[in-house]
C-alpha cells in the first residue's frame, strides 16, 4: 500500500479527503507523469535485480530470472495509465501487486522453474490515444504497429491545451519521454508462459455482496464507434423547428434511443465524448460528433445493438432537417472492437485454489463464499494477452462499485488479499 | 456591394462557392480581423469628413454634421462581428449601408437639419463575449460597463486555442486591438435623435412570400441560460444504467424536452454549445454544461417555458441516479434577458413610407403587397437604442432564410433596395 501510494504522487489529481493519500489520478498515457512513474517503476525494478526490456509501444517488460532460461517467464501485467480524473487503484493496483509479489519472492528466497516478471503496458484506458489497451492488442498481433505509432490523442480535461490544436502522435509521445523501445513489441519477440493480472473490480458486484474475490472468467464484448452528425447551422432565433436540420437535437434524440436499445438487449450504451460546431449559442449546431461505447455479454449481442441502432439513428437524422430537404446524416466510424472472451482454465483454476486459501482463515463460517466466478464488464490488458497465452485476472472490491472517478477506492485489506492471491496463483502455475 | 464585399476581405470564412466573394465570415468581435475592418471603417468615414468617437466598449460612431449643432445626429447602426461561421451580410450589410447613404449624401450635396452618423456597436453577436447585443446595452445604461468588461471569451471553431486556456476579457481585448476609447458609453455622453438599422431577415418569411422590404415593429423576446448538470463520473463498462448519475444522459433527454415544451407553447428553445467532461470514450461524463436560447413573440411567453422546463429538468435530474440516492442536479444561470419590445410609431412611419416609395417602380401590379410589417426572431442593437431614442429597422430578404451559416446570402437587388429604404428612412426623419 506505502508503494502503491508512492507510485500515485506523479500525477495525482482531484482532492476528496483530508488524508495525502485522498486524491485521484490524473496520468494519461505518455504524458510527463506517466514518463515519472515509468522512471520509478524501472528503477524499482532494476533494484530487484529484473532485467528490462522496453518495446516499441513503450511496454515495460522486468522480468526475475528463474531457474531454466528455455522457458518464458509467467507475468503479473496491468498498467500505470489512468483515466483523466480517474483513481489510484485502476490498472496501479495490479502492477504494485506485481512489484510487492518479486519483493516477496526475493525475502522468502523463493526459486521459481521460469522467470516471473511484472509488465506495464503502454495506454491501457485509451483515454488520451481512443483506443483501450491498444499496446497489449500490438503484442498480440491483433493490432497493427503503425495502426498504434499513428494514433492521434484526444482532448481531455487533463490534456495540455496543444491536445486540440496540434494533437500529437502515440510514436511521438513516445519518443518524446524517451519510452520508444527498439525490440518489436510481439508476443514472438517478449513471449510469455502465463499472463496474470489483478484488478479492482470497477463493479458493483463483490462490495454490494460482501465478496472479497472475484475469480475472472470472462470478458464482456465491446465496441468503439465514433459518430458525426451533420446537419445546417442556422439562426437560433429566426428559423423555425421545421427548417432545422439540428445536428445538436438529432444527437440528443440518438442519445437517448441508445439507452433505450441496449436496455432492452441486456447491453449498455454510453456516450462519453460529445463535441458541436461551431459552438454558439445563437447558432443552431450543424456538426456534431460523438462517441458511443456499446458492451454486452457476447459479440453477437453486442452487433444487434449496433445494428438497430444504425437503422434508428437514420431515421432520427432524416426526420430532421426533412421539412426543408437537407436532413442531417449520421456516420459511423468503428474506432475499436474487442470480442468477448474467456480465459483459460488452468490459470482460473490457479486463481480459484489460491483465492480460497488466502480467505481461508476469514472470521466467517463459510469462507468459500467470499469467492465467486464474475465476468468483467471492462475490457483488460489480459483481453489481448489470452489471445496468445493461458491468461486469467482477479478482482477485488471497490467501494461503491465505482471507478474512472476521482474516489475510486479499494480497502488495504483488499489490496492485500488481491496481492496475495496474484502471488499464489503465479506460484502455483509455475509449479504445474 | 463593392464596399460590401471589400469590407469582408477581414476574417473572410468557409467559402461555398467559385466567386472570390462567395465565402462566409469568420470575424469574432475584437479578433485582429475585427481591428483591421474597424480601422478600414474609421479611415473610410474620416474621408468621408466625420467626426469619430470611440467609447468605452469601442462603439464606434461617425458622424456627418448637420445645419444645427445644438440636436443630436440621427443614426444608421449596426455591427461588423460575425458568428463563428457566419455569412457576410448579418450586420455588415448595416453599416455598409450607413457608409453609403453617407457617400450618396455627399454626391447629392444634401445637407440635413442635424447630423447623421453611423455606429458600428461591439459583440452585437454575442458570440465571442456571450452576451448579444452587449455595447448598445452598456450605451442604454440596461447593462452595467464593469459586468460587459469582465465577460469572458467562450471558445468557438473560429478562436485561438488561448480561448480555451486563458480566456481574454472583453476589456483586454477592447485594450489589445487599440478599440478601449476614453468616451463613457452611454446615450448621455453620445446622445441620438433616432436609430436605424437595415438588416437580413435572417428567416424565410419574405423569400418566401416573394416580398423585398420587412417593416419591422417588434422584436420577440429572449432569454439565455448556461446550465450545469452534475451527475458521477463512473466506467462505461461495468456501471449497469440504475447505478448511473449520466449528467450527459440527462442532458440529451432536457434537449428533447425543450424543443416539445417549447413547440407546444409556439415558442423557440435551442442549444447551441454543450461541453461534457471528463470527455473520455470509457467514462460516464459526471459534469456537463450547454447553452440554452430560449425565444417567443410574448415576454411571458418565454417565460412560462422556462418555467416548464426548470420543473422538467429538476425531474429528469433526480430520476438519473435515483437508483443510487445521488441523482444528477440542473443548476441555472441566467446569462441574458432581452424582453420584447415594440419599436417607435415615427421611425416605423417613415420606413414604411420609404419602402413603399422605392419599389413604387417594381413591375408589378400591387407594389404595397412587396412590403410588409415583421416581427424580428432575431435580436439586434435596435432593441437596447429603442430603450432610449425612437428606433426601428427595415429587413430585407435572404437566401432560403438561412444566416449564422457561410452561404447566407442577400442579392445584390435587395442590399441595394434596403440602402436606398434607410436613406430615404433617416431624411424623411430628419425632415419631421
Ligand atoms: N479497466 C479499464 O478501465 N479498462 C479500460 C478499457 C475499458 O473501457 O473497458
Ligand atoms: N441578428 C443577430 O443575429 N443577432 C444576434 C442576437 C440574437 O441571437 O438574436
Amino acid at each position: 500500500a506505502r508503494d502503491l501510494h508512492h507510485s500515485c504522487q506523479w500525477g495525482s489529481g482531484i482532492r476528496w479527503g483530508n488524508d495525502p493519500t485522498e486524491t485521484g489520478m490524473q496520468r494519461l498515457a505518455l504524458s510527463d507523469e506517466d514518463r515519472q512513474v515509468r522512471d520509478w517503476f524501472v528503477q524499482t525494478m532494476k533494484n530487484l535485480k529484473c532485467q528490462i526490456t522496453v518495446d516499441e509501444m513503450g511496454n515495460i517488460f522486468a522480468v526475475r530470472p528463474g531457474r531454466r532460461t528455455d522457458v518464458p517467464a509467467t507475468f503479473i501485467g496491468s498498467h500505470l495509465d489512468t483515466q483523466p480524473t480517474g483513481g489510484r487503484y485502476d490498472g496501479v493496483l495490479g502492477i504494485l501487486a506485481g512489484v510487492e509479489a518479486l519483493k516477496r519472492m526475493d525475502e522468502l528466497g523463493l526459486e521459481t522453474e521460469g522467470g516471473v516478471g511484472v509488465v506495464n503496458w503502454t495506454n491501457e484506458e485509451g483515454a488520451r490515444f481512443p483506443m483501450s489497451m491498444v499496446s497489449s492488442g500490438v503484442w498480440a498481433e491483433c493490432i497493427p504497429l503503425s495502426k498504434a505509432h499513428d494514433l492521434k490523442e484526444v482532448p481531455t480535461v487533463a490534456s495540455l491545451p496543444s491536445a486540440a490544436s496540434a494533437p500529437e502522435t502515440m510514436k511521438a509521445a513516445l519518443e518524446r519521454i524517451g519510452y520508444l523501445g527498439d525490440v518489436p513489441c510481439s508476443y514472438k519477440s517478449v513471449p510469455m508462459a502465463a499472463h496474470f493480472e489483478l484488478h479492482i473490480e470497477q463493479g458493483p458486484h463483490l462490495i454490494s455482496a460482501g465478496q472479497r474475490v472475484g475469480v475472472v472468467t470472462a470478458v464482456q464484448a465491446y465496441r468503439w464507434f465514433r459518430l458525426e452528425i451533420t446537419g445546417r447551422d442556422t439562426h437560433t432565433g429566426t428559423t423555425a423547428f421545421e427548417h432545422r436540420a439540428d445536428a445538436l437535437y438529432a444527437s440528443a434524440q440518438m442519445m437517448v434511443r441508445a439507452r433505450e436499445v441496449a436496455a432492452a438487449k441486456g447491453c449498455l450504451a454510453s456516450v462519453g465524448i460529445i463535441e458541436a460546431a461551431p459552438g454558439s449559442v445563437n447558432t443552431v449546431p450543424g456538426r456534431v460528433s460523438f462517441s458511443l461505447d456499446i458492451r454486452g455479454p457476447e459479440t453477437a449481442l453486442v452487433a444487434e445493438v449496433e445494428e438497430e441502432l444504425r437503422s434508428a439513428f437514420d431515421k432520427i437524422a432524416a426526420a430532421e432537417g426533412a421539412g426543408i430537404g437537407k436532413p442531417c446524416q449520421a456516420k459511423w466510424t468503428l474506432d475499436f472492437d474487442s470480442p468477448a472472451i474467456k480465459f483459460h482454465e488452468d490459470c482460473i483454476d490457479c486463481v480459484q485454489e489460491s483465492a480460497l486459501a488466502v480467505v481461508a482463515d476469514a472470521p466467517v463460517a463459510d469462507t468459500k463464499a467470499l469467492v465467486r466466478p464474475i465476468m468483467s464488464g471492462a475490457g483488460h490488458d489480459s483481453v489481448f494477452a489470452s489471445k496468445r497465452v493461458p491468461t486469467s485476472m482477479i478482482f477485488v472490491p471497490c467501494r461503491d462499485g465505482v471507478s474512472h472517478h476521482p474516489e475510486e477506492f479499494c480497502s488495504e485489506d483488499d489490496c492485500a488479499t488481491g496481492a496475495s492471491v496474484i502471488l499464489q496463483a503465479v506460484v502455483r502455475y509455475d509449479r504445474r
